[in-house]
């Protein structure tokens, strides 16, 4: 048998008598044990996610997601928070305007499908869970049915398309015709302008016709100053409302405009914390603000289940934003590769609950 | 623009005077609104499973594996628990040690490795945290200064391989010697007869020298009368073990043997729930034990990162067991794809917290 | 054992003899075997996909790929081509500038990424294969030398940054200029003009300079007037650099008008094909333009290593698109789950090789 | 703006005049320029490899996979081979027994899954392309239909119940009753024992029969002495039909004898490549073979599409391995992370192209 390794001596006796041996000099590792994660009944979150620290790859990474959320949300830095993909439809709404609502979240950015979604939960439409496939239908037999029924199917949730009329109706009623007037005067609004508004007649309409579902994410960034910037907004039923009431008046959007107060928030913080759910646009314009500033992100967490060997943006670590000089040298930046629909709950409770405590 | 669907009809007048509509008649769905999770400070896990609940995708997955679960660990259901990957390395021992003493579990299926590591840590040997690559190194060199200084890496994982050597001495002299004297009389020894004998040295030398960690899997089982089952046991250090001793005497192992009581308790079992942590042989040869029994697992949930779409087992759908008549057609079965490091922990406090109240 | 299913009777005679049995009456199921794929030195990527053809999950998607990807390829398709991720980067860009070329793309969508990059090989910047970490270095440290050193990391492809500066130059003299005195008559310019004067520009220096690497797909596009859209725009360094230079002057992008022009060619297409690589807002615009277009896709190709059971778009299977009219009911789609830099080249020679023979 | 880097400057004159500007000094990188891949009709697989050497990411990495195969199939390297997954059902069955025929392979280690399969190609059953769900059904009424007619599905490929029937006589006629009369001799026989008949006897079979389709892996095998080792093989049918003929008479499995040939192997081979399709058991074995060898590998090539974070094994890098002494420090290695039904065949072809060049 080899030498090379120790994986197992011919001679015993020396563990044999049970001493401990002293441990060689190495560089590789510093004493820092795997300790085993323990659950109970009626744990908190908060607790568990200490108990990730205990253990190693996935639950150590939220472990110190945990932490660096914790850091993030402290008065002194600037959150911008990127939240990509379907993060509305899932359930995920109401946790993002909590946290903007208690000052957790100071820039948001997104895309228009979230906010789509976002505006047609506070006007009263509702997604509704069902199954990828219903009863006595194929995958595709079944999204040929909903199409016939008028039903749209986002993996497992479905949203009846009478709710795209609502939207639709809410969208020109309420949202574009100030905006309408704004470019008549002064030509072309920041698509920040059209999210704003957005938000404000989201909170009025849902206040109005006391829509149970709560105002939601545009509503609560309204109401607290927090600017919504949505780079690719053309690419969403929003985008193409926006476009089709454009063809009729001198309402139209400038791609170009949010740049300039996004970068000045950006160069003016303290300390700069980038959360980011998914990736895609979110993602990397989020980072992408740093480009244009001294300073870089000092906090990042990313929560994405994009695997990060395929060399797309979305998957990238946020190491390598490092090498652009998104994040400083001395950035507590964390990854964790998972459903985001659950570490994304799971971080907030926690991070929440080490700031109460 | 198309009359097809209703993304956006031209007339809003219908819905601008914000009537409810009447919804229309639709097969491919019943009213199951999607809810938002919430999340709040000091909250249990249970109430984030709670939560998950009113969520889409992974959270709705989770939400209910915790429901499943809950079911399984009534009396009345015999549990046999896959256990794959390397869980204890990652800090999952306690939990399946815990869930072991509490009756939860009743059958144990799992890898070489997991035992492997299960008795270095009885015995006084310690994983620790390092990194993927250390301060200085690359991974390619990182992993070379591993080897030169003894010290094997599981990811982020190490093990000092001073620990295999006390790991050798540990068998040889409280493990193989019995089971040789078996061997010399009855021929081969089962596999599980290998790992009873384990988990009982286990806990002996645990005790003896007051080792800071628990005893362990292996332990727990052996003091649950929890027969282990190990089908590629020669697939792991504690194979390898066994095959250097078996050099020298009568001590071997008889591949088949186990496949007799396991086939047994499958048999009789009452109702039956497979939980699968992770793929491969544990989770294959868990599903597989209910093709020769006259019923199928009535509750399965499956805790695993494998993408689905890849034609290997480990990312097989527990619906495709149930075309083999591994499940029952009335099954509840769920699958979560996620880390398990993050969903089993979290899934298992859950169904505790539920059990209990 | 089990009467349930004929993993073995215990009856052996009846198959003893090697008479064939009849095979009972199945719906589950045509006579459809599964061959097996052979593999010989001298054979051409044609002969590959044919062998394809024989096997299994993704090697049969990825042979349906090609034939759904020649059937787009004839003359009477309309193709909309959406290129998503690091595409360019990564040595994709001469296959999709030939695609242009030989008239088998109509309109390209695509991220400011690809279109920047793509720029700085047309004037002469060179991306260069690294390492993740170089020697000596962790990626962690590795990263910040690169930081130090000037050079951007994208994966493990390089990006002196120099380039960038040369990019700025190249925008600010060749392709700005127009564009501003344009706004100064019109308003603002829609993005694809701004796409349109960058490939004029690209295919202009590049051969003015003579550089070694080709023109490129901006330049291929403006040539063969193939309109490019980039809905996200600002989600890159060509946005930042259209942003800082519409600072100092009337130039700035119109973010809606290029959805007329878009819908037009949708409306208008006899029969339309989307062939979407990677996913984010290029997949999602790309199918999105057949919203407002009475018809939908008629062919449809993904290639992705978006896992689909995440919920968000990029992973969003063509099938769930079907719910939403995005798809004809009898459309030809495929997605192929794999490294789009191993598929997309691979796909794309086979197809050409049918389409000779 | 800042200036930490150069992605542009204000001062645009130095680079306006297209003077190249000389390249700073760098650490971080070699002249190494990434080409572009580019394809046409007709072009060989060989072909395709090299463009994919232009490329980045995964195509970089086949590219480098083909260099390393290349060098395996070398006479003087012994090639432990390593297959897993649903390899067989998947259409990958004939390339490997044309690589054992072709000496590229000296050792197999595969699954029983894929024994079984292979097997019962090889005696005339044939496993059929379906779909993960039919026509008219749900996925899970469709797997509870094909439970119905007995057809067993392994994601989208069908293999209906009789043919185990056949399998199971086929075992019982022409390969237990040899083996059990060696038991009945020698005491429990090895499990490379149990292939090698298999082998024989699937020869036989086929040739007798005259059955389509070839004899397939284990034949090959045994007329060309390359031994298969299936530690795991009770996790298959095969191993279910071996624990079932074991209870009524001597014959039964030695679980651990095969490990000493194995190693003998291991030992004496003047190079050692490794070749692992997938994970699991196979990947494990093969690569641990080497941790009682004064040698590890020199060449290492792994097809898998496990994400490498998980902290399981079939995930787990090769350069992991060498921490733990499985690879030699200057080990050529290499991972390509894709759906191996693709990127096998591909391999095998471009490096038998080399080869023959």
């Amino acid at each position: 048998m080899s030498d090379e390794h120790d994986h197992g001596s011919d001679d015993g006796d020396s563990e044999a008598d049970g001493e401990s041996h002293h441990e060689p000099e190495r560089e590789t590792f510093s004493h820092d044990p795997v300790g085993h994660a323990e659950v109970r009944a009626g744990m908190t979150v908060g607790e568990l996610a200490d108990q990730y620290g205990n253990a190693g790859v996935g639950a150590a990474d939220l472990h110190e997601a945990v932490d660096v959320t914790e850091s993030m949300f402290d008065d002194d830095v600037t959150v911008f928070f990127g939240l990509a993909g379907a993060m509305v439809p899932t359930g995920m709404r109401r946790i993002v305007a909590d946290l903007i609502r208690e000052g957790h979240i100071d820039v948001l950015v997104t895309t228009g499908a979230n906010l789509t979604h976002d505006a047609i939960e506070a006007i009263g439409g509702k997604h509704h869970h069902g199954e990828v496939h219903a009863e006595g239908k194929t995958e595709r037999e079944h999204d040929e049915t909903l199409r016939d029924e008028g039903v749209d199917r986002i993996y497992n949730v479905y949203l009846p398309q009478e709710f795209f009329a609502d939207f639709e109706s809410h969208l020109r009623e309420e949202v574009f015709p100030v905006l309408e007037e704004e470019c008549e005067e002064e030509g072309a609004v920041s698509i920040q302008r059209l999210t704003e508004e957005l938000g404000r007649a989201n909170a009025a309409v849902n206040e109005r016709d006391d829509v149970d579902e709560g105002p939601g994410i545009a509503a609560a960034a309204y109401e607290n100053d927090v600017p919504i910037y949505c780079p690719a907004v053309q690419d969403s039923v929003l985008g193409l409302q926006a476009w089709m009431y454009s063809q009729t008046g001198a309402f139209t959007l400038d791609a170009l405009a949010d740049m300039t107060p996004l970068t000045d928030i950006a160069f003016h913080a303290e300390e700069a914390g980038a959360f980011v759910v998914g990736g895609g646009v979110p993602k990397n314009f989020t980072l992408q603000t740093m480009l244009v500033a001294p300073d870089a992100y000092d906090y990042a967490v990313q929560l994405t289940m994009d695997p990060k060997q395929t060399g797309g943006l979305s998957g990238a670590t946020l190491d390598e934003a490092r090498s652009w000089g998104k994040l400083e040298k001395d950035a507590d930046n964390v990854s964790v590769y998972a459903d985001a629909t659950i570490t994304f709950p799971l971080v907030v409770a926690a991070a929440l609950d080490r700031l109460e405590n």
